[in-house]
């Protein structure tokens, strides 16, 4: 209670963590003639007949919106565009911070899924990007897949942030425990943006053949009511296309059930969803992912207890903080300095490659970079950059 | 040319006049805990039970859009959204220099007056005030008109930033003259945002009992066709407004016809409009406000030929620049200060009378403050601020 109390009064204090800040100061008239009236019509004139310099002459390039409608804030909830504007403006400091990026919050004072993509398509032209956060499942996958014609990268933080990173960790997990990657079977707890999008990457869903991308043996996905399996009645859309990649002996029961033999439990669900006692019908040496912020699924000393080899949460006080502030400000300037149009399937695998190899000797309490570390986020702006280009090339090729 | 030259450079080497800075560094995980996840969640609640607290948690209270449409960007036209971007960066800077306010554009992608509106009411919830930019006429009477129950202040500033400044130029040039403000007739060309505002403004239009407004004697408004009187049939709904209080006796012409015995002529027009022989024929020490900008309605030589006492232009490299720079920071800052949710007619007088209080001692040379003082914006907000205060004031009396 202290501690909210300590970040009530910081907030307070602030009024703002974020601001606008000129880029070069005005002193004389002849300033103020070069940069406004009259001089600034130029570069409008310019950019009339080639809108392509837009790029050039204005903010445009390296800055982003990040668009809420506060429908599923944190794991808080529904509570609205106002109160989610302390998160977005703590999601731009991250963004300046990491990867320099000019990020600017839009919290939309709509729910409506028409509603939301067309006020994004009119506000586009000042952003390089947008970043959607927080907006709850399903609308968010609609919402982001509608809006990826519209020529600027559109990404979904919680979905594909948290999957980059989850793919990270067990790129290394799977070094310390000595298992491939090809050989596990997953099972995820959680059917909202997170868990659909883990799922997606661990089955390399979207990818074309000139991605070298290798999917996990199976994947289980459980929800509140149980294991996705073909038999439920209860699905919606996205859960409904699960079952064409995952479930591959389609099982049905429970989260414990889906538990046994299995080499990895990702949890972006709630706490207390698993004990020990299921731990221990995993397979040999578990790797257990309690993502939910900010209680996990399951404490660390029962998931030791359990047999656990590795541990990771969303949480800063204990190792292998699976946090998205590892991928998506790297993400976004690699995707800006690229001039990507879109976050291609690519870019995120590169990205998750990225991360984990900042880790050179993956141990145990140390299969995720620290969420501090400042070379992250440059070392996956080159990967994923890098990803844009080899994209751009194999569709020339192609 | 060169100059041009020398504006494009410039923003190139820029790539964006503003860009985002974070108000305090995150260094430890504490910080990020603090300033982000979990910590964020406390303001969020906070928020969402007593929605007025978004003052003290966010940036909202210091921080406006300057939204355009790109459909009458500076004198050179509708060029759309994207080349709108140079304009509103330039603002943003004045808005942050002068007035210590955060503004960030937002350039929209459609030009319907509906589209606009709606789109204003959606991005709302993250900003304190909507200062409305290069919007044409007149469409954007009705977007300001119907944005007034916003909830924060919507104001368009090429109307009255424009009209502000223009009158707080007339009350020193009538000091200088020796002219009382209620004895004027005042010839306006152009009736577009700015004449119609300044006229407005002149004729104290929409202000109640509780503000002491003195009117000038008469306006006549000028367009492309000449003066607009009651006989013309060509006439927009805002126009045909203007017939209940200009133009007192009715007379019909040309600005030729306008001009005679005029005290006071204010150009928002266009380059070349105004002649020598005109000003002959206007009454004794005549006012002039060329406010055509780069290339103002006619050359102070002309203008002093002709008998002008007085002469302004928007121009930085001549006497008495009328540039809204003196206006929308302060007015802004003050608003924002006060927390006001509209800009009131009392506002606007009480930003032009502090604007014109700015020149101790006015002469022919100096009516109006130099547009970098940077003490002007700090005058004005405490008035523009005191003012809001007494309208609520009057709101309880009444």
């Amino acid at each position: 209670m202290e501690y909210y109390k300590q970040s009530l009064a910081l907030h307070k204090r602030l009024e703002g963590k974020i601001e606008t800040a000129i880029k070069i100061d005005i002193e004389t008239k002849e300033d103020l003639s070069l940069l406004y009236s009259p001089g600034v019509a130029q570069p409008c004139i310019e950019i009339s007949k080639d809108p392509s310099t837009v790029y050039d002459y204005t903010l445009k390039g390296n800055t982003i919106a990040i668009v809420s409608d506060g429908s599923a804030i944190l794991g808080i909830g529904n509570l609205g565009a106002l109160a989610a504007i302390p998160v977005m403006e703590g999601k731009a400091m991250l963004f300046k911070k990491f990867g320099g990026v000019n990020a600017f919050p839009i919290c939309l004072d709509t729910q409506d899924t028409e509603e939301i993509i067309e006020t994004i398509r009119r506000i586009a032209p000042v952003f390089g990007g947008i970043n959607l956060e927080d907006i709850s499942s399903p609308r968010c996958f609609e919402i982001e897949e509608r809006l990826q014609d519209l020529g600027i990268p559109v990404f979904h933080d919680d979905q594909h942030g948290t999957a980059i990173v989850v793919l990270a960790g067990l790129i290394n997990a799977c070094k310390v425990v000595g298992k491939n990657i090809s050989d596990l079977k997953v099972v995820i707890n959680g059917a909202g943006a997170a868990g659909i999008a883990i799922t997606k990457m661990l089955k390399c869903i979207g990818y074309d053949d000139t991605i070298e991308c290798t999917p996990v043996k199976d994947v289980i996905v459980c929800d509140t009511k149980g294991i996705i399996h073909s038999g439920r009645k209860d699905l919606n859309k996205v859960k409904i296309g699960l079952l064409d990649y995952t479930n591959t002996n389609d099982i049905s029961g429970t989260l414990k059930d889906a538990l046994k033999d299995a080499d990895v439990f990702i949890g972006v669900s709630g706490p207390g969803m698993l004990h020990e006692s299921e731990v221990h019908t995993m397979a040999p040496d578990p790797i257990i992912f309690a993502c939910a912020n900010p209680t996990p699924e399951i404490t660390p000393e029962e998931a030791f207890k359990g047999g656990a080899a590795i541990f990771g949460t969303g949480r800063s006080d204990l190792p292998n903080q699976v946090n998205n502030v590892l991928a998506f400000p790297g993400l976004f300037r690699g995707a800006l300095n690229a001039k990507a149009t879109c976050i291609t399937p690519g870019m995120k695998l590169a990205a998750a490659y990225a991360i984990a190899a900042c880790v050179e000797f993956p141990t145990k309490d140390k299969i995720i970079p620290c969420i501090l570390d400042l070379t992250v986020a440059d070392k996956v702006a080159v990967a994923v950059s890098d990803a844009w280009k080899e994209y751009q090339e194999a569709l020339l090729v192609g």
